[in-house]
């Protein structure tokens, strides 16, 4: 069960961080780039190789990793199969796989992303996975029947998807603040849904399959979603560059320090390129976000101690 | 600019019929699944085939058509080969393309998937289009700032975007429906939005390049969105298998029956399925496809004129 194995990786791991693998070609070395050759197959081998050896340096300091997808998509069909082989790679070095597609539709549509990014797919002669990440975000906006497929595509394959309810974002207020006539606001009506969406879907550690994405960005939000939703895995982002710091993504942690994982994508893979690592230069990027990742787990350990 | 090239090709094949290239391998016929192998491979090339015809026997009744990227990504990476030959296809044989991604988020990796989809991405040497879709359906929970890097994208490339506002399935009341604090409704929130998003980039023919997604299953609804929102094109989802009649279907036109396209997807890929045109059989599925989109624009053309 998903969320099962990723506190038994953080455990392991002693660390809550998430890589996001949001790779521009801007951010890529130039040696790598130099051998990758031109146009969108050049930018899009680059990547890959610059995920390889990203993952190579991380897999046994992080417990997962979280490639986006539209910086996969940006660089067309070269750079969707290279997401394709980052998943597969990531998988095969340890790591969970959280696949951030902020996927949505109707029913059918949904079954269809679902199969597409956690399940199976069904042709004439058997069921063939095509993606098989571990975990998918998801945006809940269309309501049950657009989420539900994926609910029941994580039963029936072990994996977890994280719904957005207070995003990161600056502009998140736009909708999501909006006090509804019963005085809940927006997010937390969201955060009611996600806690009944997982009401069946438990796993032995207490939490559910379906989990939330909660910005670090907003940490009293964070603190008062912990308690709508006890059973919810959080997925934070905006730690960082975003500006939300340790304390501020611990928030939504439970009360023993679980619960929750922090996401930091340029903070890692371009931290070859800040004062704080200039030691590894550009040949030890690999190494340069293997050293942030630590950094920032001991940063988000010594919060939550802090906190308790 | 999109709306005014939408206008021109639904005046000019007299229809405002969307078709939707969701493509299940078990829609395709047997006899081209037949010719094109096993695996995701094979259901990929078969789909590519199946999707060929339709667009051949679609493309001088109906001005655009709407690939939904669940379907494609479903069949993996061979799967999104096929619907990057799709858009290509359709657009050199003179159809609009709207690609149902319901993307969405910050606005950093915002400004990628506008790229992706319908901008350009930039490399060291220079500029490359990745797909070139003309439109793409849009996600709004993320609020302002994860909106607007699809609308500059869209201004700076004369491409458009279609927001969920009042999507077509059962539970889209769920968030949708609830009421706010003063008294308007979530979709008429999302409604004020589209409206302001879109208010500096109108065509010559008064429409928006932000337009938005309103369920032909919600007429009234749809009749109230329009008065809230004069200048945004309507994509209409839910005519046909869904449930919604023409009449339902033809609520958000404006009083010159304009300013609406109303998408099918199986009642016209899978038309020679039904018994309605049987007599196409399954090696006619293509003239059958067209059959119906010819039919249901009359039917749409005729609810507009009873209407008026």
């Amino acid at each position: 069960m998903f969320t099962d194995k990723l506190i038994q990786a953080i455990e392991q791991k002693k660390s809550p961080v998430v890589a996001g693998l949001d790779p521009k070609i801007e951010y890529v070395p130039q040696l790598i780039r130099a051998q990758a050759g031109g146009g969108l197959e050049g930018a899009a081998a680059a990547i890959w190789e610059y995920n390889r050896q990203l993952i190579d340096a991380l897999c046994d300091v992080v417990p997962a990793v979280k490639p986006q997808l539209a910086y996969y998509e940006m660089y067309g069909l070269p750079g969707i199969a290279a997401f394709y082989k980052t998943v597969a790679y990531a998988r095969e070095k340890g790591l969970l796989v959280i696949a951030d597609g902020k996927r949505n539709d109707i029913g059918s549509t949904a079954e269809a992303y679902a199969s597409a990014f956690l399940g199976h797919t069904t042709l004439p002669e058997g069921n063939v996975v095509s993606l098989g990440a571990d975990a998918l975000t998801v945006n809940g906006y269309l309501g049950t029947d657009g989420v539900k497929p994926f609910v029941d595509c994580c039963k029936a394959n072990n994996k977890g998807i994280f719904i957005l309810v207070k995003t990161s974002n600056k502009s998140s207020g736009d909708l999501q603040d909006m006090f509804l006539q019963d005085g809940k606001k927006v997010y937390e009506l969201m955060a009611s849904y996600v806690d009944s969406w997982g009401a069946d879907s438990i796993g032995e550690k207490g939490y559910s399959a379906v989990g939330a994405v909660v910005g670090a960005t907003y940490p009293e939000e964070a603190y008062t979603l912990r308690k709508l939703m006890k059973r919810a895995f959080f997925l934070v982002p905006g730690y960082g560059t975003q500006g939300g710091s340790a304390a501020d993504a611990v928030a939504g942690f439970d009360e023993n320090g679980r619960g929750a994982i922090v996401n930091a994508s340029r903070s890692i893979i371009c931290a070859y390129k800040s004062s704080k690592w200039q030691q590894y230069g550009e040949a030890g990027f690999a190494e340069a976000a293997r050293a942030e990742a630590m950094a920032m787990a001991k940063d988000i350990n010594e919060a939550l101690e802090a906190r308790s």
